[in-house]
């Protein structure tokens, strides 16, 4: 557990940190919900104060006084069951309050937040809900990036969100296979002083085959040899569900990328641009990674290998599919009450990625990290390392 | 025809009070879409300059260059004849171009079209043109007005629009049966100097039975006793398709009612209120208009019937729905090329609607006037005038 | 009013024709449903013969005793106020009760029928619900007929219904148009001793322009020009909801129409062959009805125009899409309770076909017969009629 | 590998056995297709003799010729490497080949299929495949079954499938918690001369922490005690989606129970009865499975938990669901070709389940034989045996 004082320095820089990463944007790119997964960037800037004055100093802070009692069934995502919802609304039809009033609601809550933290002795176990909040806004900084991403890339004027932002990672080492052996190996984090989600404790030990993992991620070439194969068109590459996908949403390429003039580009948060063949794939799903592996007779590691042999490889620049799927450890816990809807009711059809990305956090990410997406989606940063 | 110098007033005047319209909004309100029938005020201000843009300055002014070429697929609405469209796309999504800069947009096409109209001969058949594209934008400040209404209306603040819009007709006259003889009848519009669209032309003759219709129209209160009578629980009172759709859509009242302490509110324009019991009944279905009249034992009026006798009464504050479908008249001719998808395409599953509302422009409906909506939709200020 | 003895002769011929009908088929041919709007065989079966016993026999006939108090919610059709049900279902996921379950009901209901027809006294009202009775009952017939075709047409094994089957009528004659002048014309029906629907009475004063219709049908050969002059690709010839419509479901020529070996062949009742490009056209919707019509130039008549020109040209064997929306005449009432529901409830979003077609029963149909349904469906026997 | 001769045996007595199952049948529930998990019991039929046809006879038998060329696309099920279709049609809309015509079809194919094990050396691979394609045919006894119930079940008449048919497990032993010690354990089959499928092998080592398993099955009062307790109320207890899928669907119960008169009833294989509190719970989700554990503050065994301590209780009557989810074992290998459609195309979003259940066909499910399914299908004889 970090102490207050770190506490109250990460907060305030978390809070900074969000807010410049949409100081490129109009006012008109807050408000926008192009999909149902994708949130708009005002709702990520509220939801993130919602939590510290509904988990934080709501109850714990005296005398505190809500900013706006409304913006509880506003700004409230997914945790069922805190508040009520009046008027069943989507969040991209929400145009009041404006990105100002959220400015000044945020600007309230850090204000009493950092009051609160400099002033009151915070017993741990609240302690432990700042921290929550900490990294939520984290995870939501990353979500933030990939948002804005898809507003701006599923607009036809292809609008950059800045022109040094820099996406690709270039992967021209030469390909080796990483050998582990057979044997048995501790998983997850242990209460070490360090942040860890739920979803990672309870260190246990795991049985893994000998296998060998890739050095390196697979390239923007490499799949569009998988392409040009006839890679979707093949059926016995796929997963059933997955062949329906790919033919009903019409999928033939990763998530941004348009041939113009027979050559591959792709929207980037810098810009429409020519594909660099030699850069790290991303914006492919779980089923395009499984079907690539496919095709070459080889397969994604399951997120135990991974972990086992992560030192002996760069990561942090795509999350990584794995072929586990997101399932409580032994003896997982949920918390008590509404945060224990944080990550455990997750726990069904959805795939483990790890590893990281461009748009992650600083320090956000760690080895024993679970990361989870539905099979389908595509628009986080993610990749594909082959095992086999 | 009007004269260009009128021309050229009406345009200037028609696009000013366009933008007049929209000065009560923050940025956030010009966005979204929060359904596919509703359109985003940027759309409208956008979509009515394209207008201009394309069908006359384009090809008809000399050395006119586009503001930008990638407009056209942005704001062209269902002329599917024109153009094309990259990236398919919902208007509700598209965050940019800003608001500023179609306002920008705006401003350019109106100097172009002023420069245009003072320097140039126009050809009648291009001033028809003009003439329709001023109209056009007057029926999109209709739109616009009941579109933010919606964007509004259904956000969980209920935000009000402007203090001083005033929604309410009070019908408080007594009810009185306007006679009218059996016989044949002048219906439509000539060519009588003033504008119309071609759906209201080809003057014919229709044979009209004898008939009754009320001086006023159907109240607040009397709405009221409809729904306390059991009305929308009464399947014998409504169309087949009506009675699957008030059941899907659990609709129990008109659009923008919500019973607050056991008393009916609504929002309104100049924000949430007490329903006002003399106040002309706005925002019902066709549906509801037709399943209210056969509880009373009476009937809607048909286009015609309302033609016939409008000088007979009060109107123009309320669409009001007619028993009417929306068809050709005898010998309609629609416009050659994208002009012609004007009306005639919309001839099929349509109720006719006579009158106008409260947020209809200036000196645009006549007692010719065909307005037309699917019979489910409730965002327009339409009533509901009885007959017998 | 037909007399008591003409209703058990014309009771007892309907009742022998509706299983004359089914004698070719296999028992599995009458249980699937493949579209909302088929029925299964075994269901018109049922649901024509317990219209006998909802609304004749349980409220009329001493001591009747219910065949099955089941059947009620099973073969209850849209009879919304009548009856209950338990658990909801799809009418082709019904295997029970068996077919030869229904053939017991259908002798039992008509043997006490018939037993009620020769030894009771027959109010005029109640003779007014037997006749329509039996009109539904034939009004079924040509359903069964159509969603028979459709049930086996859309078979993978197109197997035929009967070998003997005649569905092509052979316009051969030269086109002619037919003259009408302008004036006010008497339409619909009068009580005249024959059976009418409700929708057809109120016999009324219509006026109609100077009008021109066609002698004949429009042939399957004029449509296949139509389609190879790209019909289908042009969006000025179909309104906007046709457009969607062609283009969602892949629509390109008229239903059971199949291109094998570059020529066009249908499924038709006596099995699959090549067209004949002088039979007339048929299975189209009135939504390819009126983009044709566009396409020469031309127009669909009115309900009214066909009504008025009706005695100078042939028809009969195909329903012939008019321009008219399917609407309530000048004071037309519907019969209280639930056969109200029969034909008011269904007044909107519907067009008007007239005619009747070679699966209409032997006089069944009039001149003053009014045909409805909504505009995309086409797997009624219908055709086009020009008119200018 | 077991012999040709024991072949011959097994594939005619399993050939028999499925006609059996279908004796008490009408010819009209061969038809029908209430929902798209559940297969006409026409279409099993044939899709079972097809895989002979298809996978052994076609291209192995001298002189073989197709019983009807066209079957080949109406009982291919997922095959999607083989074959054509020509009209997408829906299994339920089928109403043709008949039954009768199904039956000569199995007929022809048995009396080939014995012909040809009687006469010819078979090679080892050819013999693997039509131990699969008997394994096959026993699997689709189990769904014929779970079909046929829910066909009947679903039917508002609730006729029983036969009156001797047995569903109900009384479980009224004490319950206690087997024990098994935290280790590594051996997962999976060996190569062991009987019959497995692809997803059983690659026996591999797992290591398990310490565990407590219950030695009987969740009962129907225990999960009317949970339902009593509020358990679908409580948003704490659910998975996110699973929560939206009962809110959804309206799930308040298993699926075939009914609450008449304030007691819960269901409907079984021999008829409409009141539930026994005594009996193992059957037909609940694997949502419902998880809440319901989650309520206990229990949880469900994984698949590995339950292989290590199958010894120790008794099963083979319910379906149990695991935490797993249904993933590739270490070093999987897939069938070459259309065969290796059988199982790995659905190793994804899909849960494992373990034992067999009373529709299990005899001596087809063993220790290590792992079913699977999506989490929210209810319609298998699924159960509850919790673990901590």
């Amino acid at each position: 557990m970090i102490t207050t004082t770190t506490h109250l320095e990460l907060f305030s820089a978390t809070r900074k940190k969000t807010e410049e990463f949409c100081m490129p944007l109009a006012t008109e790119d807050y408000v926008v919900q192009p999909v149902e997964f994708v949130s708009p960037p005002k709702w990520h800037l509220g939801h993130t104060t919602w939590f510290f004055e509904e988990f934080v100093l709501k109850n714990n802070k005296p005398n505190y006084s809500l900013f706006d009692e409304q913006f509880a069934y506003v700004f409230n995502s997914y945790y069922e069951s805190v508040g009520e919802k009046v008027i069943r609304t989507n969040r991209g039809n929400l145009s009041r309050p404006t990105v100002e009033k959220i400015y000044a609601y945020r600007e309230y809550v850090t204000r009493e937040m950092v009051d609160f933290l400099k002033n009151n002795t915070i017993s741990d176990e609240l302690n432990a809900v700042i921290e929550i909040g900490i990294h939520h806004e984290k995870q939501h900084q990353e979500l933030l990036l990939t948002d804005i991403k898809y507003i701006l890339g599923n607009n036809p004027l292809l609008p950059a969100y800045h022109e040094n932002f820099q996406e690709d990672l270039i992967e021209d080492i030469p390909q080796k296979w990483i050998h582990t052996e057979e044997g048995v190996y501790e998983i997850g984090a242990e209460k070490d002083g360090e942040f860890h989600y739920d979803n990672e404790f309870g260190q246990h030990k795991v049985y893994a085959n000998e296998f060998f993992i890739s050095n390196k991620l697979v390239t923007n070439q490499e799949y569009i040899d998988f392409m040009e194969a006839g890679g979707y068109e093949n059926v016995l590459l796929w997963h059933a569900e997955a062949w329906d996908w790919i033919n009903t949403e019409k999928i033939k390429a990763p998530q941004y990328w348009y041939k113009l003039n027979n050559e591959w580009h792709s929207y980037k948060l810098n810009g429409f641009e020519k594909i660099n063949p030699n850069a790290a794939l991303t914006h492919i799903s779980y089923y395009e990674a499984f079907a690539f592996a496919q095709w070459k007779n080889l397969r994604l590691p399951t997120e135990f290998e991974w972990e086992i042999a992560q030192e002996k490889f760069n990561w942090g620049k795509r999350w990584e599919w794995t072929e586990s799927a997101y399932l409580p450890y032994p003896n997982y816990k949920k918390a008590e009450g509404a945060l224990g809807e944080y990550n455990g009711k997750f726990m069904v059809n959805q795939k483990v990625l790890r590893g990281g990305s461009i748009a992650t956090a600083n320090h956000h990410t760690k080895p024993t990290y679970r990361n989870f997406f539905h099979p389908n989606l595509r628009w986080q940063f993610n990749g594909i390392r082959l095992a086999k």
